[in-house]
């Protein structure tokens, strides 16, 4: 059954599919859509995107970082203008969250605002990403620091997709989805982890917790589409992880790093005393297969450019930090935490001695 | 007394301020305020800006069409980060249209949206554009195809600045002023005839008629601001006036051509039977102080560049070319014009009969 998201520029739904060409055949006036596709996304599932998506009809993107830069976006904008796109036909956006901060930001802008639907192809997108409307995207060595909310006009999901992911994209998605089964609280994330014990690949528990992501997901956008409040919260793990990635120069899938920023985060907040040690030790039991063995690339990382990140994070305002600390399952909240007296210690000791064990 | 614009991004206010350095004193915070500001008014008025807007703060801007575009955007967001700007400081734009989509665009998208307040410069700017919330910029040879809403959250006015603009400034600011005025109907077009009459670049006749024109335009903008409906109107003698500007490669200033394209719909609406022959006629008398000598421009222009021009409006979908008609002061309408057997021929013979007389 469908969701229906609420939002201030427009609602939006997001629908199930059972297979790719179902996804794809369902997007609204194909005869004036344009499709924006993830390269390697169109080199293995050529024979679907073919039958809707002729390659004058199609530009392709390479999902990379620097792709996602305003700089790299005018051949993206005029690739489109010149294969005739106009205000009253629509972009069709295939592929994961770089395509999908790519493609909102174009539609976003093109026209000043012109219709587009999602078809996410990552887990992470799908479980994560594909509602909250936001983009992003970098600028010179500034990173996220453009953007827009607009949501696209319809979500086409298909977990069938999902079987030609490479492992590491799966478990970068799992780090989302465990994220958002700890802010649901214990009993969504205990019985996410007895579903992990015996996750071989099946596609059923993949769908069943996308939907379970996004149902989670959906109350926060919906109270607070533009991150001013309680969607914050969706950021545990996330201030550090973003750092991790950074310092990591993107050697880190983002999902897998907001694993590693979930139990700096927790670790963090047994040393101020918000959360039980035993709870920090659950943790970092539970979710050390969704790491392994970026933890490495990690503490190889140099200090200075994790603490530099940090401190850099566009979220922060004045000398503390402000970070998304946990009482446990269920009971985040965010909290100035001030940087060299608690953040930089505790910080220090998750990447040099927990990382370790 | 201000003027209260509703925007469903936010409301805001437009402000009348004696002199330019009660306008940028009125800023918020400018401890955390960028400044982007056209290079040449800086020139003009650099001891008013050097008090508040320290060169270390100030991001220089060309008011050409070439600036206005997506290509020359990146430059003006690294100046600006580069400079410090943060999520929770704004940017002040001073200048006219140019400088107000640039800030618009760059406002909207910094950060998902940063706080920005607008000092007009020119009196095209603080009688019409400075409301209505749109940006525009060019990608490519694609003009205006890129864009926004995203108003300021306040708009700064002072007609102590008008009178260092260049004569033909003042009559396309005019231009803009005719054009609502004719919207708003009889009586109000016939009392600004009278005081253009008598006009010899009196401010207070200056700042009687951008307080007058913004109140022809705000309930238009408020109740149609993403320009699905009647806002519509406010394109009267637009399809043609953008139409001489691109044939023209914008050697008629924008309010100047919007006056030539004023004529133009008039002309065609007396050609379909709309309105009759005198309207035109006590138009085409009124008018040519206010477009002399640029109507020469035009008819020097290839007809085959205005007729594409029109042809690739964006506002076009199909083969008619949907223009503003008048029956007559305050009674336009929108109607879908035949491109071949009604506007072309309307078209020529303005261009090659009527701006001879």
């Amino acid at each position: 059954m469908p969701l229906t998201i609420k939002s201030r520029a427009h609602d939006y739904t997001v629908e199930f599919h059972p297979t790719l060409a179902s996804a794809l055949a369902a997007v609204v006036h194909p005869d004036r859509a344009l499709w924006l596709v993830d390269r390697r996304f169109a080199e293995l599932h050529a024979p679907a995107l073919d039958a809707l998506a002729p390659s004058g009809r199609r530009v392709l993107v390479e999902a990379t970082e620097g792709a996602k830069s305003f700089e790299a976006l005018a051949p993206v904008f005029l690739g489109l203008l010149g294969r005739g796109l106009k205000r009253d036909g629509l972009l069709v956006v295939v592929g994961g969250g770089v395509l999908q901060d790519i493609g909102c930001f174009v539609a976003s802008v093109l026209f000043r605002g012109l219709r587009w639907e999602l078809v996410p192809t990552t887990l992470l997108a799908q479980a994560d990403s594909c509602i909250g409307s936001k983009s992003s995207v970098n600028i010179g060595s500034y990173k996220n620091q453009i953007g827009t909310f607009y949501p696209p006009h319809r979500v086409l999901l298909t977990s069938a997709v999902l079987a030609t992911l490479p492992p590491d994209e799966i478990r970068s998605g799992f780090g989302e989805i465990i994220k958002l089964q700890l802010l649901a609280g214990e009993p969504g994330y205990r019985e996410l982890m007895a579903d992990l014990a015996g996750f071989s690949g099946q596609p059923g528990l993949l769908a069943k917790w996308v939907a379970r992501s996004l149902a989670v997901k959906q109350p926060y956008i919906e109270a607070d589409e533009f991150d001013r409040g309680v969607r914050n919260l969706l950021n545990y793990g996330h201030t550090f992880g973003h750092a991790y990635e950074s310092a990591t120069h993107y050697g880190i899938p983002h999902g897998i790093a907001v694993v590693l920023g979930i139990l700096t985060a927790t670790h963090l907040s047994v040393r101020l005393g918000l959360v039980p040690a035993a709870h920090y030790a659950e943790l970092k039991r539970d979710l050390a297969p969704w790491h392994r063995p970026f933890g490495d690339a990690l503490r190889q990382a140099p200090p200075a450019q994790v603490f530099t990140a940090i401190r850099h994070d566009k979220k922060n305002t004045g000398t503390a930090v402000n970070c998304i600390l946990t009482r446990g399952p269920g009971r985040m909240e965010k909290r100035p935490v001030d940087f060299d007296r608690e953040l930089v210690p505790a910080v220090t000791e998750f990447i040099e001695q927990e990382l370790m064990a």
